[in-house]
């Protein structure tokens, strides 16, 4: 057992999309949440930049004992995970691999769909994780830069006419590719989840990204023999690098609960 | 006669619409451009988070031996303009009051629309600078988050069917107010004037406040006898807080000409 808490952060509040599955599957554990909102969106920034706020990121992290880190963020995942991995000597997990187990397992054509940020995309991390297990794989990718200011605005819901349209032009080579299977390979779409799945259609499986990363994370800590003991109710502390009320006002669009009490300012800049 | 450069300075690359207009009216002025391209977008982050950042910005722009600073960015200008003036010995011009006259000049029934980032709608900046120049007025304003993020983007043109769609929806309040006069409270909104005034109509002014805000600034110099020789070649140098190479690609969109050989970056965060 090791009552540590888990790290985990984002580029600003996508991440909650994965903290939510970890509150459902290791209801124990404490979570040390940071967003970083004084500097989000990290995907249309250079390689160079999301390096150097990662490692932020996570020096700030450090500044608690903690047990592993999750990054939950599609960007960081893609692009600095290699750079973090090699720096720090506590378990780092990405969302990239176990997105691609999911992917890998759910497919049955081996007809494959990954969509992220520009960085993401660039990086083509998604297609080598993938391609590395499952050789056959034919593999469409796509960038999708509107997709995080769309969900930073709140603008998620069926209906919501420019959401649709954005997703349907962004969709249209994937879905005409006929992949059986589509990565949301940032951890804001599952927030567009609905009108995701009414444009491509009950047929094809989406994979959650930061649903496999709090599935791995729980795998991973069990297999060290390092979970937290279940039946305990686990400690969530909140940081964010902009303005905690406006953290906290989001907040319950991703993680479906209210958190206003426990979110404090970081000045991430320091770190 | 004062030969020191301008330091002009914005969110992003917005500010280069006005820097455009300063070539156009100043061609013999030097001016050292900063886009905070590491941390744009301001407009959706709180009001303490801004004046950070601009602090910042106008402390390395002080870097240089500066003759004048022009805000070129709505945000900063409704929300920290009084900080910076007030922290400064050199005359700081904003985008508020030139495009407040100029839209208190243009306006035959006193009917005026204002479109802004959230931040700049939150700051009430230009109803209040247009009430005190015309006490009749009549002001819409409306809040547009999206509308940077499809700027940087490059989605600009006409027929481009989410942009077109977007600017619809904000705008259709303005519209049905029967406004003759619209503020862009942004500069990266003059690059959209093709699709708002396609939707606006030719009966209403679009006030451009880059535009204005360069013509100020001219007027400005001139008053203190301050401009530079204008039959010489002004030298214009760019700085950003991400990639030289991203800059350098975009501004183009901006500024209608290459710049790709005057960018570098800058450390913003050390300011």
């Amino acid at each position: 057992m090791d009552n540590r808490p888990i790290g985990v952060f984002d580029s600003g509040m996508g991440g909650l999309t994965a903290v939510r599955q970890m509150i459902r599957l290791l209801p124990g554990e404490d979570i040390v949440y940071f967003g970083d909102t004084g500097r989000v969106p990290y995907g249309g920034r250079s390689a160079e930049t999301i390096v150097r706020y990662a490692r932020q990121d996570v020096a700030f992290l450090r500044s608690f004992d903690l047990k592993a880190i999750v990054i939950a963020c599609g960007t960081v995942s893609t692009t600095a995970m290699d750079v973090l991995k090699g720096e720090n000597d506590l378990p780092i997990l990405g969302v990239v691999q176990p997105a691609a187990q999911a992917a890998a397992s759910a497919t049955k054509t081996g007809n494959i769909g990954v969509i992220g940020t520009k960085a993401t995309i660039r990086s083509g991390a998604y297609e080598t994780a993938i391609s590395a297990l499952l050789s056959k794989a034919q593999l469409t990718a796509k960038a999708c830069p509107l997709l995080v200011p769309l969900v930073e605005d709140g603008r998620v819901r069926r209906g919501d006419a420019v959401t649709e349209r954005v997703v349907e032009e962004y969709l249209s080579s994937v879905k005409a590719a006929g992949v059986d299977t589509l990565v949301l390979g940032c951890t804001h779409y599952p927030l567009l989840m609905d009108v995701i799945s009414d444009y491509m259609g009950n047929s094809v499986t989406l994979i959650d990204t930061g649903e496999e990363a709090a599935r791995a994370a729980a795998a991973l800590l069990a297999k060290r023999n390092q979970l937290n003991d279940p039946d305990r109710a686990g400690v969530r502390l909140y940081y964010a690098s902009d303005s905690a009320e406006d953290f906290a006002a989001t907040a319950n669009l991703f993680l479906g609960k209210d958190i206003s009490d426990r979110v404090e300012r970081v000045a991430i800049e320091n770190y």
